[in-house]
């Protein structure tokens, strides 16, 4: 029995084994306790592939890692909205590990995209919790089905760049909860990770890395997590007050200052050693689950892993637009590849993450040995170029369809900053204007991590987004292209018109300490939808070179109590004459909440394939959770009782079918009522109505029919019947002792004594 | 001496005659010391005409008042952009209240437009502070000048009517300061208002009426008010903590239970004495400004004051659109009047500020006499009315020009309640879209208290904006609509496009107890400059029958301390054929702000009249203030050093004449050094830059050049000297005993005391 033996370890350690065991051995390598047998284990970067570094004296980990497939980033794969497509990546990458004697990969990166702006918005998923959670789940229980561990990461709120190592998250709790908790909450729960990464930064005026509410009351307690905590590289701030939070490891390490003030926290009575106890036996915990079932025979077949990283890039494309079904492309046609991304595609972004790729195809690469295509470069990264631009717009010219690989420099993407606009290099959005000038068959390949902008989108024809696909793209978009493969991808993030239209706009990425998430719950279509605003093109948009009917949406219950599962079917019918994959989504949209929520909200999605003419029924089970809200009164997740419509829409904007169904919530919000109890409030409850018409017979009160009379006569009079109504609903029983003669706070207190009873009998 | 004889006159009276000063003897008196000699005085609601109720026995206040004059409503008022016509309308009040023995009119109301949808925007003047604090302030010193006292109210953040009276106005303090608070600044510290108004709503949890930071620690020790603060009528929470928060005299009463609270509070000595004291002082006070200062000769003439009334209500109406200059009309054309505003026109609003109208002028009356005026009412407030507006349509065809009279019908806004949506009715856009699809020539009249979506907008030639303008807007409509009077309004309020587009659209006015400003200071024209957003009509519009034209902008420096004035001149043509009024208004931008600010803020304004071809120079001063926003690290106004665009503009979106000064702070905001500080932040600083650059040379470090060494050296590479440099810059200074071997926490506590000792020399 693991846990055993590792008790039995730590009752021989001293304080100062215990101690050091917190902290890293070096920038990639857990500390063993060499004494005991117990042998220290590497971790190494990622997600989208393995940046394992060779050499130990590095202390920035900056030095050359082994070469290693590239796959694509998160914001590419998270396109897919494929589970068993991040499942299997996630095998992959963890036979990798085996294979290169990796304990754990440190990732996914699963922050929600706030803004588009943010610097690491290519490594992350998705604007959508449940998409998030979701996804990263499946890539955990891939990586950790092969015996390795995986780091989710930033936890909690890191959001943005900009002073990430010190600014304060500043959050409700309700926002925390709906959005960026639940991005995590699913995968901790489900697939329960080997480890969690705490964040730079700080929530609500607390550092990630020594928030006890966090780092062990939710995700520990609330969520079971049985992990270890370890910081991101540099993120401990106070180790003793970290490790009484729950975060069990510093990295990187040696920190032999910190360790040494565990030690004296320990002796002076500072620190209870049983919770270093318990950090010690989350690290053993995690060494044993990795060294008890290494898979020495693993072997990281970079060719094969390579066909998946193809594979995974094709999954993930996006047709945003196909005008006139220009796409796909007839081989046989001439067709000019315009754009240095045709020959060296921008398919990984800068920081941690960043791959030796073992090798890249480009597109261009894919295409050797077809005559038909022309190529002509169109731009550099560096400015302006009259006299390539002038070349692509000849070649253009010169051929019946024009391909622009277009997107964002590296230099625009990166850990450590945040993008200042969403714009493609205006150099690029010149040539795309002017090609699509001269060449009405114009597609657009954007290479880019994140939304842009696209003030030519009228222009052209065709655009695929192909994100950052990773070492393979060029390949991926070409079997797009030319049809080999359809295109099933779908936006996991909105992209708005312009920049100013993100609701963090304001509040983003200022040179503040203080990052004010003021926008609360409406963070991306969740806005964008609340707002009924235009978008460039919505959540969960993406195109197929088939069509899709949808047909007999069901509910099996027209009622339900928030206790009950609804059940949801609807057929799914490929009317197209080519094999396709749907992406079926399902959003709820509350009806009659008397909170202020988002007007639809992702529960549900299926990505499924069909033959020509196949049709499928897709099921879904909603619960009390698919129409909830965090209630901060309860503490607790709320489904009010009121009508709820289900939709199933090809994006967060077009709903295709919807049924309504009544949620009848079993959960009661304790009222206690008080002299400030609105009389409005108080009718709106039968039995505390009753009690209080009771009273008010009792004493001298102008109600409705009373104050009508006493309305003022003149004939222009606009004082109301509505008004008198709105304001007696409005009254706070405490001014009835002001307007009413007679009428005491005593007599009053009686009454409130009176309503609270009655609750209590109820209950 | 007043003081002298209001101390003698407290050192006489018995606890329990102080404490019963402090509620109102009735609705609508404030109770005297009859033993004393000291009167009850009356006060009556307001502020746009004289609510003077005749009938005692009436709890709430509805009866009948006496027939009064109706001033155009504060919407209305407030688009005059006229310092000396609020003047004058205070002064005409004030000599009515003096007429009719009212001590105090209860306003202005001047609570900030956070939405289009408060019930009582139409009382409100606007959603700018400045333009707020000159117009109120005007107003102030008007009535005050006869030697009336006023109320301006409701202090504080009461900007919506839906659970006015118990929910908590969620707001931060630099928002506070910026524009709430801002509001009524200026009126305070200018005119000292002889009281002041407490409101319904709590703010930041406490009750207006309760709240000591607001009721004396800013109003009376920030900005020297004098006067008496009293609740609105059954504002009053808890008697003695309002005592203790500055809150003088509960309205309306008489309240013995609350006073009898207060003798027992001063008895059992939780109250001091003094305090009461001091709130019988600020009673008797007011009470004696009156009383030793009649004017028993003032006569209330109501026809005198009806003209006041028109003259207001021309110099207010706005002049939103006019293609094809159609307006003014000739008389001898043949016009359909059409809509039953034209006969009967909604000219206030209801709730506590309607009066009981001497007489009303519609513009029927206006015209009458005129027999090329054809007349349909083409609707009624009730719904649709096909044979109505059949028969406008006819009478439009039958006419040259048709100019409708369209509106907001009485229900939709009033005291008590918020509007749910900003369309007029259905009803009348569609008679609007009909009549101008049949007649080009069409004009439209609002009557509306607040912002209204425009629909037809496109279709139809002319639109003024009358608001409510008041008894006599029939005849101003009529006055402008002929040219005798040249149009001089602006919008003290954008009209936006679309409800959602509001910046408070998700949070404002829900069922919900806390209301949550997370806007901040983005409100109005600040939050759709900011965000480059499209509106229907932007703040500050408003067109004339004759043209402007703006030349010689000049700052007499290009350069200034904060401490200094700025002196701004610019000239001003009247380049049309027409004596005209143009509204000149200066708006100040931040171009180099480190903190987020709005795009631009109103920081002066103008009315001047001009014959054609005259030509004036305007000159603004501008201060510290002017550039200033709230620092909530100082708790003060700071100027932070860079450059300011002065902009000469039309409204807030149309600026025509800009100049940039550089503004130097002359106050150091405090840093205070340790672990957390980045290095970017210390690099900024000269001199601890240079104290950190010689410890690091003593580190081992890898700055800059080392660690573009050092970096990975793979083809495809993405970790770029950008993010290098960013990362530094963002590394906090505990970071680098993370990653530096031999760098100590203790070594690093060394360095800190470094940076800070030498920014104390420096000071």
């Amino acid at each position: 029995m693991q846990q055993d033996k590792i008790k039995q370890i730590i009752a021989q350690m001293t304080v100062e084994e215990k101690a050091s065991l917190c902290s890293g051995q070096d920038f990639w390598h857990l500390k063993g306790v060499e004494r005991l047998g117990v042998p220290a284990v590497m971790v190494a970067d990622g997600p989208h592939g393995l940046r394992k570094q060779e050499v130990a004296g590095d202390h920035l980990g900056l030095n050359e890692s082994i070469a290693a497939v590239c796959f694509p980033a998160g914001c590419a794969s998270a396109a897919s909205f494929d589970r068993g497509l991040l499942k299997k990546l996630g095998e992959t990458l963890g036979n990798e590990c085996q294979a290169e004697n990796i304990s754990t990969i440190l990732g996914p990166a699963m922050n929600i995209k706030r803004s588009p702006l943010c610097g690491r918005n290519f490594e992350y998923y998705s604007e959508d919790p449940l998409l998030t959670t979701e996804l990263a789940g499946a890539f955990v229980e891939g990586v950790q089905s092969q015996n390795i561990g995986t780091s989710p990461k930033h936890f909690l709120a890191n959001n943005q760049e900009t002073r990430r190592t010190t600014s304060s998250s500043e959050v409700d709790e309700r926002t925390l909860r709906e959005i960026y908790l639940a991005a995590f909450e699913g995968m901790v729960i489900e697939q329960k990770p080997w480890t969690m990464m705490s964040a730079y930064n700080r929530i609500n005026g607390v550092f990630a890395s020594e928030n006890k509410r966090y780092m062990t009351d939710i995700l520990r307690k609330e969520w079971g997590f049985d992990g270890l905590v370890m910081t991101d590289w540099g993120a401990m701030n106070e180790r003793v007050a970290g490790l009484k939070a729950g975060v069990d490891i510093e990295m990187p390490g040696p920190a032999e200052e910190n360790d040494q003030a565990i030690v004296e926290a320990v002796e002076s009575g500072l620190l209870d050693e049983a919770i270093l106890d318990r950090s010690c036996a989350a690290i053993l915990g995690l060494i044993f689950r990795y060294t008890e079932n290494r898979n020495e025979s693993a072997v990281f077949d970079r060719e094969k892993d390579s066909e998946i990283a193809r594979e995974i890039a094709e999954e993930s494309i996006i047709l945003l637009k196909n005008e006139g079904e220009l796409l796909p492309l007839s081989a046989d046609k001439k067709i000019a590849f315009i754009g240095k991304y045709a020959a060296k595609p921008r398919y990984q972004g800068g920081g941690s993450s960043n791959i030796n790729s073992y090798r890249v195809t480009s597109a261009l690469d894919a295409v050797s040995g077809n005559a038909n295509i022309l190529y002509s470069p169109g731009f550099t990264d560096e400015g302006p170029d009259e006299k390539m631009l002038r070349n692509a717009i000849e070649t253009a010219q010169q051929a019946e369809v024009a391909v622009i690989f277009a997107g964002l420099p590296d230099s625009f993407e990166s850990e450590g900053y945040d993008r200042k606009h969403m714009n493609l290099p205006d150099w690029q959005n010149e040539l795309i204007a002017s090609v699509s000038h001269v060449q009405p068959n114009t597609v657009v390949v954007l290479h880019n991590g994140s939304a842009v902008e696209m003030p030519w989108i009228a222009s052209v024809s065709a655009v695929l987004e192909a994100y950052l696909g990773g070492q393979e793209v060029g390949a991926a978009v070409v079997n797009i292209l030319f049809g080999k493969t359809n295109p099933s991808g779908r936006l996991a993030e909105t992209f708005p018109l312009r920049l100013e239209d993100n609701p963090s706009y304001l509040s983003f990425g200022k040179d503040n300490e203080q990052v004010d998430y003021s926008e609360g719950v409406f963070v991306g279509y969740r806005y964008y939808e609340s707002k009924a605003m235009e978008v460039l093109f919505p959540f969960g948009h993406g195109l197929s070179y088939t069509t899709f009917q949808y047909s007999n949406l069901k509910l099996d219950k027209t009622t339900m109590l928030d206790s009950e599962e609804l059940n949801v079917s609807v057929d799914v019918e490929n009317t197209g004459e080519r094999v396709g994959k749907e992406v079926v989504q399902l959003y709820v949209s509350p009806k009659s909440n008397t909170i202020v929520r988002p007007a639809k909200e992702l529960k549900g999605f299926e990505k499924i394939e069909l033959q020509p003419g196949e049709k499928r029924t897709m099921t879904f089970t909603l619960n009390k959770r698919s129409f909830a809200y965090w209630n901060t009164e309860i503490n607790d997740w709320y489904a009010e009782s009121g009508a709820y419509e289900v939709q199933i829409g090809k994006s967060a904007k077009e709903t295709v079918l919807s049924e309504n169904v009544e949620v009848q919530s079993s959960v009661e919000i304790p009222v206690v009522y008080h002299l400030n109890s609105r009389m409005g409030d108080i009718m709106k409850n039968a039995h505390t109505g009753a009690i209080l018409e009771n009273a008010l017979a009792g004493f001298y009160v102008p109600v409705a029919d009373n104050a009508s009379e006493n309305q003022a006569t003149h004939e222009n009079s606009a004082i109301s019947s509505e008004m008198i109504a709105a304001m007696m609903a409005d009254m706070p029983l405490r001014q009835l002792a002001s307007f009413m003669p007679g009428v005491t706070r005593g007599k009053l207190n009686e009454l409130v004594n009176q309503l609270n009873e009655k609750i209590y009998q109820e209950v």
